[in-house]
């Protein structure tokens, strides 16, 4: 966990908010701190539970975007690689050393289809997702170009709406005709519910996953009667990863959030109805941030508003505080509600955000902090890598 | 208008989206694209009222983060500065070579009040705002030490709720505290009001307008009576900058969005009831997106989601057609609704952004586009400075 920045050139507050070795209560803000403590607990456990029902896990990075991150969730929690969504994410994972990293997504527009062709000079494995017949000659021309190999992965549509195939038999027509092209593998099949992941009831979400799991399997078997096997039948998040594993179908989790938590997600309840951030998953990351006005008695104002965090899902939530409460976000500012007036100018606050994926994105760093003491600092890697 | 970075370390589709001289239709997406003509005509219309009503503007920084478009405000504009909201924006600024900062906001952090103390050595104009009289022994020391003059204005909450005294008296006891203190300046009056300038309607603009006015002017009076002159009395944004440049008080305006537009802005009405987005400001920002998947015949996925643009103030509005609409954004997807399936894999969309401020915050480069070439490539230079 050493970083890989030679920090002499750097200049707190101006590049970074911390240096390693600093005291925590020096860290500028507004800025991503993670526990390290919680962090390491949360892969462990991911990674443990992955292992004992015999899942691979393909942690997401899209989600924290870090190689740093990613090192750690395969050396700590035996993650088999990566999946990202963009094809510019995928060659920051490459180059950092992820040898095995999915694009759990379309690559369409020629460029990138180019790049993706080239990624295997990087000394990866290079996995992409087809919901068009029409992707896959482009797709061939590209890997032959380069003389390479592109693993495919056929999407199925199990429920998120989005990209992928809602039908077995166009789930064959893709699969055949990837086996068939030069320069491609059929690989198996990318099966990500995204839409009940969020939702409260752990029975609606099993619910939902049910009909997704009757498809997956339904088209896997079908493959099968066809001569074409399945390396890899992906999907899961940290909201389902269960019904995955158990589901005699699926052979790889694909899970983000499970590291990092957010207060969105933290309120999705367990099948024992308990919240999962009061339990199953510790909260590892925050926003940072200080009062810097405190003109009107019931209100502070702190340093960190929508350039520090999305609020897609909600507002953030002021970790382990019951007497303040963050009201309003705007451009810069942050209004928290203080009815006692206990805050005090410069004093600082940790947010859980209420979306991680879309906040870690306009970060430039995590300071990974252990105790009172920053113990390292990591590049959000691949941020702005959305090409 | 020439980059300022040696392109050759770049690659297109990695690091950039594309180079100058590109064909437009080469652009790798999602990225951001100015309109270069829309862009100079909205600046030069800003610059000319406010030359024709003796009024100086201080463009808001915070908008656009980029030194290449505020020098390009001061020099078609006439601009005579910028404002920015971060001590590290400033930074970026000022070593930009833009000479006349305000920091519009409070610096209360030690480590924030140092840096901002030595701002005047990159040969910068530097100035603050103040809202709280226990600042100002803060600042002056850290003034003395560097042999340093920071500029104070002291910001009165007119309106927006945030940051800011809300008396004539807090006002005088905050001015005469900065005119005591060596090392600092007294330099007037921030009054911005942040809350109406989303108002749709023009009458309740100016109701909400005439409220701050009038608690500007108690407070300029008086400190004229007590012998304490205002340089610069400043404020006033896109949605209300003809009021305060009619005011007889403020002297100093404060406008951002005028030069991009957005959605949000683009839908209040000026004194006609016609939005201005249809006549008084052009949409000069937007983000270049592309069609990625058509697995359903009536939706297109698109590659700008939460990553590519905020969403706090809405969705975004796709530019010139009426036959689709985006109708959901999650982490890295956008859903079009294609009703009529005219969309093909790779079709280039122009999404309108909800919020620009956010949005422009997300990227690391605008695309200058004048006709169907790439002419420039601007970085997104205080991207990430939040400190």
């Amino acid at each position: 966990m050493k970083d890989l920045y030679e920090l002499d050139n750097y200049e707190v507050g101006y590049d970074i908010p911390a240096v390693p070795g600093m005291d925590a209560s020096d860290i500028q803000t507004p800025c991503l701190v993670v526990d390290l403590d919680a962090l390491e607990r949360n892969i462990k456990k991911m990674g443990d539970y992955a292992k004992s029902q015999g899942m691979r896990h393909r942690v997401h990075g899209k989600m924290h975007k870090s190689v740093d991150v990613a090192r750690l969730q395969m050396e700590l929690g035996g993650a088999c690689g990566v999946c990202c969504q963009k094809v510019a994410e995928a060659e920051v994972f490459a180059r950092g050393g992820i040898k095995d990293v999915l694009v759990s997504n379309q690559v369409r527009d020629p460029a990138k289809i180019d790049r993706l062709a080239r990624m295997p000079m990087l000394g990866a494995r290079v996995i992409t997702c087809v919901d068009d017949e029409s992707n896959v000659s482009d797709l061939s021309a590209a890997a032959q170009k380069h003389g390479m190999t592109i693993e495919c992965l056929v999407e199925i549509d199990c429920g998120a709406g989005r990209c992928g195939v809602t039908t077995t038999p166009d789930v064959l027509t893709i699969a055949q005709a990837i086996d068939a092209a030069p320069g491609l593998t059929f690989s198996g099949i990318q099966a990500y519910q995204g839409a009940m992941q969020h939702l409260d009831s752990y029975a609606d979400r099993k619910e939902k996953i049910d009909i997704a799991v009757a498809m997956v399997k339904d088209a896997v078997d079908a493959l099968k009667a066809e001569g074409l096997e399945c390396d890899i039948v992906g999907g899961g998040g940290t909201g389902s990863y269960y019904f995955e594993s158990t589901s005699g179908v699926y052979n790889e989790l694909q899970c983000g959030s499970y590291a990092f938590m957010d207060a969105d997600y933290g309120r999705i309840l367990d099948r024992n109805g308990t919240r999962i951030d009061r339990g199953e998953w510790e909260n590892a990351l925050f926003i940072l941030t200080s009062v810097m006005s405190h003109a009107k008695e019931e209100k502070a104002i702190v340093d960190a508003g929508l350039k520090a965090q999305s609020v897609d899902s909600g507002l953030p939530v002021i970790y382990g505080r019951d007497d303040v409460e963050y009201v309003k976000c705007s451009d810069e500012h942050g209004v928290v509600s203080d009815p006692d007036g206990v805050l005090k100018i410069n004093d600082k606050l940790k947010l859980v955000p209420g979306h991680c994926d879309p906040t870690c994105n306009v970060h430039d760093w995590y300071v990974g902090v252990r105790g009172d003491t920053v113990e390292c600092l990591w590049p959000v890697s691949a941020r702005g890598k959305a090409y």
